[in-house]
């Protein structure tokens, strides 16, 4: 062990853990690092580590001993009660004022939680979305650190110095100060929600050109190219244009024809949708992304019920091939903008009710690299909330006004051509419907509220007078023939 | 007071409890009363209770007092802490075997959490769900008790008396023991959820008859009272088609127009999209429900938009007008159909989960009168589940799968149209995607499995053998030019 104290702790060394820890060293920084299997730490201090500038420890006591005050230690452990009991393990051997950051993906709950308990025991807190996967975490990830504010200039060096950069000389850093206690991980869950629904809306716009057009993976592949060069140019796109290129090495067929159609989930998603629920604000593109995982667990089910339901009879896509690529590139585009003002709106609802700062411009920009959204279009959201912070819905900002009412013929066309042909595209439609809903004046609820009035005697407002009103509908209705 | 001891006590005399305790008193019971502020006790004795077979309490302990043994005592009062605090006060003043009621609205985990309380303290527990409104309650709701299972017995008799009738007879009670612990309010939620999906369901046809359509009131009344006597004869057509014929005194208008479209809600549908989110399973019906309604109360923000997006240009509906009366209803047929069978695909999990042994088709026997969404057609999913108790979902039932097959066409045409309109129905929708989903034997979840392997190396599963695998994406994409 040197002499020489570390800048930078860290405590969990599985792959996002040990990358974290290689791409905070290769800024110049020392790095002391833990892991419970000890063997594990030495395996990565005689491999990725050697002769590099890191201090392997082998007990958290070791660690915190380690790092030079005020401390600034991560752990990338598993979320939950692993978080807690380290916690409470690394309070007791902690000075005033030192550091300790939660790099894992928590409910912004605990978050909240552990900012008041970590304070209350004179040291600081930080909770921060990290995202990017392996590779994000070791070359640059997109940072969003929320907690104790104190803490933020402490860590913002290294912070900075490891996130990813973006703007025409890379060095604007994918990481900036979101806001106290658990600010930070919410707007990472909510990232991870806008993911689910790119993630779904690629799927169906994949699903209309292989089942409905029939194209071959590399066509597909052709058109995810062309694509990544436009509006939706996007690290998802990208990923999705290299996938169809990719051989099974054990069949020699393309492997993503080779891969069951069961998709897995972590729960961030599931986490923004109950939080909208709660909100009351209408999250639907991440909501039905997650019910769309449900439902495609399901495969043996779904097999069952194949040779039961039928759907369309001697329905066929008539349409001019490139036509169509386009038009459903314009409702995949169209669908996108609806499910990002979706989940800003969710962020300011979040924002009022834990009266968060958040700057929604900062935000996109966090998202501009490194994390798995990352989309030459949030250029356009931060430009939009830089033009007015305090800006309603994205739907609104002329940029994506334009946007959205130039794809909408293409997009209503798209939509309507699946329900024909029977594919199920949840994500474009539920997308098309909370359009129509948002810029529509008068919805039908005001038979709802009568209804609700009706049987539960719950009032309704009236449209030209205030107050809350009760109808004695069975006295006043006429009386059935 | 007078010497005879009550058959049932109840607590809390606001409407409902006022009316459930007359309607417990009609069937030849002797009920004693208290509410907190005691001159609503002294209002109903002197009011409509009067010389009735009423014991009026002004205390706790006097109520208890008033209950002969085993005492059945149901509390009617605002859920949460309210309820807590009650069953804290009764505890001490009841005798081993007696039996709480809780009749409330209440989370299903209050009454799991308070089954086990009310049983450590050699108590019996109900929780209970009570449909029907105001005027259920009074001359026979639908309830679904569950609870200590050792207090059925006991309450019986009480119940089924004062529950609604069904059948040719109308002596098959709407109340059946549903199962432990908190088995009776989840069923409960589960029927509000429902309800949800029902009454969005029913405003999506509205608005297409009157915004796409062109129809007056009285042709809806004319449509709906049409509608009542078909396959959708349920309380909420009825009552829609009253709405229709109801004028507002003040103003001579129609009532229904003079209603703001903003909708309230009291929170079991949120709960049930919640749940169905942590057992993962897909209720889309009930959440877009929910969201709809949230879209509903934000009517400021919606005007606002509403003078900025536009939606299609020069499209008019071109329908022959009896033909597109007769599409809607068989779209709002086979959604109501794929949303019944999501609400009992989350039952069965749910059941699964808590190991509830639920019969599903006395589940929906209990719904068949009384609650909000008795319907004829209640009567088909007990056949259904009569026939096999283990149906995995109800579309798969030969019944409802000729329904909603005979249905697809008009089913698709509806959504078709709605969506080259600019009209959203979500509800409409989401049931036509859930049920175009779960047909699909592939649906392309594999390329988002391929997503998550390549970013986030989450392994995926193989068509052609088990287990779990990762490939290398990065080294094995095509590079790309």
């Amino acid at each position: 062990m040197s002499e020489k104290l570390a800048d930078f702790g860290l405590i969990g060394l599985a792959v996002m853990g040990e990358n974290l820890a290689l791409n905070v060293e290769s800024r110049g920084y020392r790095v002391a690092v833990f892991n419970r299997t000890t063997s594990v730490v030495d395996a990565l201090m005689n491999g990725r580590a050697k002769e590099k500038n890191f201090i392997g420890c082998h007990s958290i006591e070791e660690l915190v001993k380690s790092v030079a005050r005020p401390r600034k230690i991560m752990m990338m452990v598993k979320a939950g009660k692993p978080v807690d009991e380290l916690i409470d393990q690394l309070i007791p051997l902690l000075d005033e004022g030192d550091v300790i950051i939660d790099g894992g993906n928590e409910h912004y709950t605990n978050s909240e939680r552990r900012t008041q308990y970590v304070e209350s025991k004179k040291l600081l807190f930080i909770g921060t979305g990290v995202s990017g996967g392996e590779e994000g975490a070791l070359k640059g990830p997109s940072m969003m650190p929320g907690g104790s504010p104190a803490a933020w200039p402490l860590v913002k060096p290294i912070f900075q110095a490891i996130s990813a950069k973006v703007g025409p000389n890379h060095d604007i850093p994918c990481c900036e100060w979101v806001g106290p206690g658990g600010a930070g991980q919410y707007v990472k869950m909510v990232h991870n929600g806008i993911e689910y629904g790119d993630m779904q809306l690629i799927c169906e716009a994949y699903f209309l050109l292989k089942a409905g057009l029939g194209l071959t993976n590399d066509e597909l592949y052709d058109v995810f190219s062309e694509w990544n060069r436009g509006e939706l140019d996007s690290y998802l796109i990208e990923i999705t244009r290299d996938i169809f290129s990719v051989k099974d090495p054990d069949t020699g067929n393309y492997m993503v024809d080779m891969i069951v159609d069961k998709a897995g989930a972590k729960g961030t998603g599931k986490w923004m949708s109950q939080l909208a629920l709660d909100l009351g604000v209408p999250s639907t593109l991440v909501t039905e992304a997650v019910y769309a995982r449900c439902l495609s667990a399901l495969k043996d089910a779904r097999t069952r019920a194949s040779k039961v339901l039928s759907g369309p009879k001697g329905v066929k896509l008539v349409a001019d091939k490139k036509k169509f690529v386009e038009q459903v590139r314009q409702a995949l585009y169209a669908s996108k903008i609806a499910s990002y003002a979706q989940g800003f709106v969710q962020l300011q609802a979040a924002a009022a009710e834990h009266k968060w700062p958040l700057n929604y411009g900062n935000i996109a920009l966090l998202w501009r690299g490194g994390c798995i959204i990352r989309a030459r279009f949030l250029e356009r959201i931060k430009e939009a909330f830089d033009a007015n912070p305090n800006l309603e819905n994205l739907l609104l900002a002329p940029y994506f006004t334009q946007a959205i009412e130039s794809a909408q013929v293409a997009w209503r066309d798209v939509v309507v051509k699946a329900i024909q042909l029977g594919i199920p595209v949840p994500g474009f439609t539920t997308a098309l419907t909370y359009f129509d809903g948002y810029r529509t004046e008068r919805l039908p609820a005001n038979l709802l509220q009568a209804q609700r009035d009706y049987f539960g005697a719950h009032t309704y407002e009236r449209l030209d007078k205030p107050g809350a009103f009760h109808t004695e509908w069975i006295q006043l209705r006429r009386q059935p023939s």
